[in-house]
């Protein structure tokens, strides 16, 4: 493989994207390749300070589209410092959320305008769009559940805050995506085991 | 009076807009106006801490994707938290840089696609164009040498660090902006008093 693949997993708060991003990674490292794990907001040294503005509560007053940009400036150093490089060398990059979350999150779970979210994620990526992406899709009253037995606050950070029909509208137009091409949906709401199973299949047919 | 007006002061560094701000809003308070004074980047508490990030010499790989969207997270949360409800409060509202400082700065300074800059500033600000930018124009030599002197760090923060030519570029960006309705043109390489008497003859024509 002379040419890096890019895949990054999508899906609702405590849907296990990190449980198994890390079990994947292993998996393609003893296959032999080499791997770069990632995760938006933060994936470079600017992303962390943006990530923590976004993560926050002090700042809920945050404007919605304040909120988009920030994201969006954070993806865009991410593609150009580390997402961008790594496929150039050849590596599997795989990313804990990208734009698909900015189009789930804030154009379908704010009600704003798919369009210009869209088009400021297509300028933002410079045509990186990734090669895979897989959407793990859990029961939002589950996946809360486990997002907040892992918070260091009992409340939740700013997004795990928000009500449950927010919740309700990501996981919809995380749905929506997966009719998509570049999509594998998998359900997330089996075992670790399993839902581990399920991707190393996917990631099988498309690799090896 | 019972809308307000708002007013925004453009100009490369050292072209000495702080000093004019500060003498304009006394100008208006002593005709009894409402005033507020703000500024961009900066001019809500989190808008603070992403001009902490802009300008911090340690980010000089910053993609300029990432800048323009930082510019313009904050100018959506400012215009929000101060200068609309500002506005609608009757107030005169005066903003050290506003969008077209990324207009001149990004799309002209750093050669970047004029049409999306544009868009993206004018779904940030939701329709909250200025009544009326002075431009603060100064040799770019002058200003500067006058940006630099006031420094706290005598080779300047990350945008003062660019070469001439960039400046030059946002000049000439703000000379062409001149030209139409919104704007009102001052020489800049004047006295502080003279360019002080030209701002309040425009000002008075306007407003009283």
């Amino acid at each position: 493989m002379t040419e890096g693949f890019f895949i990054t997993f999508e899906g609702i708060e405590g849907s296990g994207k990190t449980t198994q991003i890390n079990l994947l990674a292993e998996f393609l490292k003893n296959k032999g390749y080499d791997v770069l794990v990632s995760r938006e907001p933060g994936g470079t040294p600017l992303g962390e300070k943006i990530r923590h503005l976004l993560l926050d509560p002090q700042y809920e007053s945050m404007d919605y589209r304040t909120e988009i940009l920030l994201y969006a400036a954070d993806r865009a150093q991410h593609v150009k410092e580390k997402i961008k490089p790594a496929i150039e060398q050849g590596k599997i990059v795989i990313s804990d959320r990208f734009a698909d979350s900015n189009l789930a999150y804030q154009a379908a779970g704010r009600g704003l305008d798919y369009e210009i979210v869209y088009q400021i994620n297509d300028w933002v990526i410079d045509s990186t769009w990734p090669d895979l992406t897989f959407i793990l899709d859990i029961d939002i009253k589950e996946g809360l559940k486990r997002a907040r037995a892992q918070s260091f606050d009992a409340e939740g950070d700013r997004l795990e805050r928000e009500v449950d029909e927010f919740h309700q509208r990501v996981r919809e137009a995380y749905l929506k995506m997966a009719e998509k091409d570049r999509f594998a949906l998998v359900n997330a709401g089996e075992s670790i085991e399993n839902v581990q199973k399920n991707i190393e299949n996917i990631i099988s047919r498309r690799l090896f």
